[in-house]
């Protein structure tokens, strides 16, 4: 994979111009993309002519190629949100991530395929580490990317699991920080009080490092060695859905990271919690109903029959019933945050196990979606793998502690690695 | 005015079609729009032909016209969010607001005029209760066309002040939910933790009508007489900064409210909410700067003077002074929360006083900056006026207790005008 820090210190130094880079990215795509399906816009001759900006030198991105998922809004792109009815659509504006991205000196390769607004409809996207899997979604195409060298940074979206799931499956770092860290202005909305934009890059310093540059906040880890976290072992009430390889992985993290000298304790979440997780349902359903009310009223026949059905069973949901989900996230984000008052992160699965094989689905959530509610930070570490497809390892950190997630998250990485 | 409720009833009972009602709205529109300039887009011609669809009979808003603020989308009108960089932009969607509107039954006539983003540079709209004065804004045409019976509901949007404020100037009643109570997918971002999508109308029924039929929510006011209130006059510290008609005013309606049944005490909000009241601008700026990245990088010099320049100081806002802000807030809320254990709503000023005179300011929303961070329902109650200028009265709910903050402004409302 190309490592976005490894790119910007080698550019800083002279010893590479932002043109190569996007020449060692063309490199790639030439080789890989007709079987990966990443991309669903492209354009090199473009982003060439960018890359040959002088001004990028001085700039935190030093002109990295930067893919962008197609449910954030692009100026120059056309951007379809994944659905037949924005066939062709061309946004007056970039969206607010996009924006940044730019003017942190990213240069914007091309739009990544995401599965129908996000939700459950798979694109076309496949797994680079074996074509028959699913590379996981909705964030489908830049995690891809991401994992076939084709790209070092890409940007992606989580509502339920969309940014942890797919970076566990295609082995790359992925970060959703804490709720709306990175603005949302511009990102196509499913269940607005869920939606987080997030990151995927070759390695946890290379997500911090990209998210640092693009908010202007003191994210990076790279900078000096990770301190040893107090990390809670947390296997959740999903435990045992988690493929006996997957308990594996995260009781062999869990090991390093001890040895390593991160104090690690086991932690079993209140009830509250598993109530959360059920609520998530409810709110991502009723939300999601009500933004996608123009497409289900105006394009019924032109939205995914998985979709289309998932709507109108979503109809059903009462506000009183929405009210109370609400309600129960509220006290569970209260009681998660005393819980965490005695530990820095939690370990725990990122995915129920590796990539499943096959197309038609892009995988299940259940190890993401409290988290996404809860709007803690999330990190996937990369590292681990059986039979030749990764297996994610995920830290979740405490609601706007994004940093200390991240240097943990970079810990646990260097003690799998060791 | 034109009473939404009064006019569905009618409706209901075969005494009017919808399309008489949108050619209610057609002759006041000749007579007045062209002072007022309330609309930037309108089609009488396809609103006359919806209004003539007979299946409207049968939904919750019995085919009533509608005025949406022109930073909502609409698939059938152009949207330009008060700008120049967005002339002539025609989205491919409904904002959910929107699409919800037509989906309960109502007729889109037009759109509203607004504020350059829903900021502060004006729109050309006059106040129609004097022309020289200002309509307030940000929602300036949705507020002016109410109050001209141009139109029974408009939409409008508050991340300051933009909808209690302009409803105070207009004598229009004027409904800010609990934040993201009405969905915002699909219109324009300015600072995501604190826009919230609202409604205005003649009375404080007919706002819970409109809020009622789009949401299916039960927040209806108008099938029984509202229950006598708790009610705590709170002046806030920015009390003397209000007019002595202001102040005149609303302890005319605490009397009023007092008089018809509800108890009426005093409260003196602790130091936290002054803070908060501090943090609201903080927290406005940073995300502003944020969601405007693109239009600011892209297209200086077609933002207005006084946007551009207040987007160069909000430049220099740090991550750490904007997460401070936050958690200001957040220990504001719960704060308040407790606070308002002992108490149903609070009462206070909706503005400084009445419109100011002159276009070239929309007016100080300091009178509803920190309600809006709060997230708690707010109703402008009309009723009131000075030398023929009308002052609004605030009611403040609890946070999710929209229907009892209607209630208690209904309460109110009849209050006063006994």
């Amino acid at each position: 994979m190309l490592s976005a820090l490894a790119l910007a210190r080698r550019i800083e130094a002279g010893e590479l111009t932002p043109r190569a880079v996007v020449d060692v990215c063309a490199e790639a795509i030439a080789a890989h993309e007709k079987e990966v399906q990443a991309f669903v816009a492209l354009d090199l001759v473009a982003a060439r002519r960018s890359a040959d900006n002088p001004k990028l030198a001085a700039l935190p991105l030093f002109g990295l190629p930067v893919g962008v998922k197609d449910i954030f809004d692009t100026f120059d792109f056309p951007t379809e949100y994944g659905s037949p009815i924005y066939a062709g659509f061309q946004p007056r504006a970039d969206a607010a991530a996009v924006a940044l991205t730019r003017r942190a000196g990213g240069v914007v390769l091309g739009k990544t395929a995401t599965t129908e607004f996000a939700t459950m409809v798979p694109a076309a996207t496949r797994n680079p580490h074996n074509l028959d899997h699913t590379p996981g979604g909705s964030s489908s195409g830049s995690c891809a990317a991401v994992a076939a060298s084709m790209l070092p940074i890409a940007f992606g979206s989580q509502t339920a699991g969309s940014v942890i799931r797919p970076a566990s499956f295609c082995g790359v770092a992925g970060f959703k920080p804490s709720y709306r860290l990175i603005p949302t202005a511009g990102v196509k909305d499913v269940a607005p009080h869920l939606d987080t934009a997030g990151v995927f890059a070759a390695g946890v310093a290379d997500v911090a490092f990209m998210t640092a540059a693009i908010l202007d906040r003191d994210l990076r880890v790279d900078r000096s060695p990770p301190a040893a976290p107090r990390i809670a072992l947390t296997r959740t009430h999903l435990w045992s859905k988690a493929s006996a390889a997957m308990q594996r992985a995260v009781e062999r993290a869990a090991r390093a990271a001890e040895k390593a000298g991160a104090k690690v304790v086991d932690l079993t979440l209140p009830a509250i919690l598993e109530e959360a997780y059920a609520a998530q349902f409810v709110i991502q359903d009723h939300e999601t109903f009500r933004s996608r009310s123009y497409e289900y009223d105006a394009h019924r026949d032109k939205l995914g029959k998985e979709l289309r059905e998932s709507l109108d069973a979503a109809a059903a949901i009462t506000a009183d019933a929405y009210d109370a989900a609400r309600r129960t996230a509220k006290r569970a984000r209260q009681a998660l945050a005393d819980l965490m008052a005695e530990h820095d992160v939690i370990l725990t699965a990122s995915a129920p196990g590796a990539a499943p094989k096959g197309l038609g689905s892009t995988g299940n959530p259940m190890f993401n979606r409290l988290w996404t509610l809860m709007g803690t930070p999330c990190v996937n570490v990369p590292g681990l793998s059986e039979d030749g497809l990764p297996l994610g390892i995920q830290i979740v950190g405490r609601f706007g502690r994004d940093r200390a997630a991240l240097e943990a998250a970079a810990f646990v990485e260097r003690a799998i690695a060791e």
